[in-house]
């Protein structure tokens, strides 16, 4: 007797060399939090489940990961809309996060979590404030996450502390759901100490880092210019390209900078949000020099204060699009690549790549079923281009995560939506009230 | 006694300037096809109708109109993907439409019209093959659609002439929700004499004129080495841009075209499918420069089978995200200035501008209602924005178009996608068949 049978579906796996095909009229068979069998619908009809799910007309893929978010921030969703990001972060998003509670922030992560397993997400990796709430948040909604609680120098040596407190007491919680890391916010806000520092914890904890670097151009030139490296090259002199590390969005990327990481003998990964960087007319992660240089690419959303949704559909059909448009090259980026990003390489990038972003013996049970029978999906010609160009978040039925039914038929069963949002919502008057001077950081990146 | 009431909505409506405002607790009054009242809530619960919708937490907005679009394609979803656009029309799509038939354009186009209801789009603007019978499809989809029989000049006169048939003898049909064009299929496949007949015919019978011009740089190279004039040159000198003129993307407009198109004493829309031009590797349509040359900018989705949905908020949401991009400015194409390009600059595009892309009394009542109420559009600090960059085409819950309701609570009534779909996919095998040789046309744009 197994716990769950997925059948009758197509399901979406990797062969050998992380290739990926569709399997027709497939089964998943679950048992204790973990795949045990991808088989036929027919050699899984025998077997004695304690629950069945009829996938048939869906898909079956591993549940998506979200590798940089802030989740709470979907409480700012829409607040400061159309303009640059010095004047976000200095004139809205610093000064509202100085009336930060944890209960806003708990209840910003309780909605978060809804629309991630509502768009398919089962894994998120948060880089916040107040987190243990979020991991509150991730435990009661039946995520995984990985989780680091961000410093930043101002702080002297207690913020670093504090991440790594954090960090130690909180992996492994929620049944081992949620890993955590270590996460300097950024080069610009943390100082090579600290970046020293962070990078010795890591090593001697085994704990990953994850920071903002080389968020946009200017930063990439401002770094230069001050201390004569770039953010990669600030990085890699204090040990941190020689840890397992994720690098939020990185669009300021040089190609040098492409050398310097080829050579870190740690897991590099960089997480790309691409919506945010059209809408602040940034460039975009340039993802064809990374993966050339052994960096493994995932697919993120950032915080809904600047991307508006935790819809990680989105950015891996925008990183198909604007990948091909920045490389001038229609061939560029496929369909099957872009989903190479979303399952094996997001996993790789948010330190779980031997346990999620595949559906295969022994990888931890978390699996999306989209339907594909929409009149905007059909006909199909190809399975993998109905799932990058033409599918979307709200084409996700059901959202399993460690064999667990988070989402069935598109209602949500751990999380009480219209509840979350009547409370936050009146938080909301003293949360966005901006004081004269108060903010928590000044960006000057 | 009125047909509709739809109350306790947010109501998006124009004011004289054709600024976007939202109106709280807004009841939509219709009768006989036709808005009757935008008024609140308490002034409507005296007025007797026939049916009444329930919009508390919906927002109602006029129907999105899709400026160009080849509904029938929607059966090569997915056929040629990751490719230039010469390999996409050469070696795929026109080998492939050597084959069409009355009935996979007659099926195509209902499986286009449902996909559209269901995206909250209420017309749109097509140019394609067969159109008997797509305008066979919007009559009983119920639909509004201008339609446009494509022509080659490699068909001599006849191809032209029939097109000019079609225009005379459609309009006005499906109760009036039908408007023609004539619709040349381009400048690099049309010769001047055509254009300038075209022009003509256009004017003596007041008709819109529908065509690709300009769809990318490459074209405008090729245009000016081989004719001397940029393709917007060429409609210039052939008339065209003294009648009322449709032209499709556009991402190849020049500079000194603008001039030229601000000099034109017609009516001249330009219609922007953003996703296609990403996908192709293009630039994008020079909205900016449109803009302030007093061309309307329509939404567009062009075929399924370059942009792989028909989802109008798709090109709402890419419009405003690339077109920061494109111009280096976050603070450009707000998420206001993308609602006017999908209500009143889309209706005028589509010479509709006196008939829809506004909630105002007089106007035909094509309305969709929005659930905003969704995780991912949680919480609101700004309207605008939600319906730009977090709400998706499978929040609209009900479209109406001339007063009938054509979806409710997301159920279609119109259409029946399964039967559709069944009877498509019977048709595929002797579609996609591509014989040696055989092609409609070749691609030398």
């Amino acid at each position: 007797m197994v716990d769950l049978v997925i059948d009758g579906c197509t399901a979406l796996v990797h062969d050998d060399s992380g290739q990926i095909h569709f399997a027709e009229d497939a089964a998943v068979v679950v048992h204790g939090g973990v795949i045990d069998a991808v088989t036929s619908t027919r050699e899984a009809a025998s077997i004695e489940a304690v629950e069945r799910i009829d996938g048939r007309g869906q898909l079956a893929m591993p549940g998506l990961i979200n590798c940089h978010t802030h989740s709470p921030m979907v409480a700012l969703r829409g607040i400061a809309e159309d303009m640059p990001v010095e004047e976000w972060f200095n004139d809205w998003i610093w000064p509202i996060e100085s009336n930060l509670t944890d209960r806003v922030v708990e209840l910003g992560a309780r909605l978060a979590c809804a629309e991630m397993i509502r768009g398919g997400v089962t894994t998120f990796a948060d880089h916040y404030f107040s987190m243990d709430r979020v991991a509150a948040a991730v435990a009661d909604s039946g995520l995984r996450a990985n989780l680091g609680l961000a410093f930043f120098s101002s702080q002297g040596a207690e913020g670093r502390e504090r991440s790594l407190d954090f960090a130690l007491r909180m992996r492994g919680a929620a049944d081992g759901r949620i890993t955590t890391s270590l996460a300097p916010h950024a080069p610009y806000t943390v100082d090579d100490d600290d970046l020293v520092a962070t990078a010795a914890l890591a090593r001697r904890h085994g704990l990953l880092v994850h920071l903002h670097a080389a968020e946009n151009r200017a930063q990439t030139d401002n770094s230069l210019e001050r201390y004569g490296r770039t953010p990669i090259g600030v990085l890699q002199r204090t040990g941190l390209l020689d840890v397992d590390v994720l690098i939020a969005h990185g669009t300021g990327i040089t190609t040098k900078d492409l050398d310097v990481l080829r050579e870190g003998t740690g897991r590099i990964g960089v997480a790309s949000a691409p919506k945010g960087y059209l809408k602040f007319a940034w460039d975009t992660t340039p993802v064809r020099g990374l993966v050339a240089a052994g960096v493994a690419v995932g697919l993120a959303t950032d915080g809904a204060a600047s991307n508006n949704t935790l819809d990680v559909w989105e950015s891996m059909a925008l990183t198909a699009l604007v990948q091909k448009s920045a490389e001038n090259d229609p061939a560029w980026l496929t369909s099957r690549q872009a989903l190479g990003h979303a399952t094996t390489q997001s996993a790789r990038a948010v330190g779980l790549g031997d346990e999620i972003g595949s559906l295969a013996p022994g990888r931890r049970a978390d699996v999306i079923l989209v339907d594909l029978s929409g009149p905007h999906t059909q006909p199909l010609h190809d399975v993998a281009a109905a799932l990058v160009h033409s599918a979307r978040s709200a084409d996700v039925t059901t959202t399993v995560v460690d064999g667990r039914i988070l989402m069935r038929d598109r209602r949500l069963l751990t999380l009480d939506v219209p509840e979350i949002v009547a409370e936050l919502n009146a938080e909301l008057p003293a949360l966005t009230e901006r004081r004269k001077g108060k903010r928590i950081q000044d960006y000057d990146g």
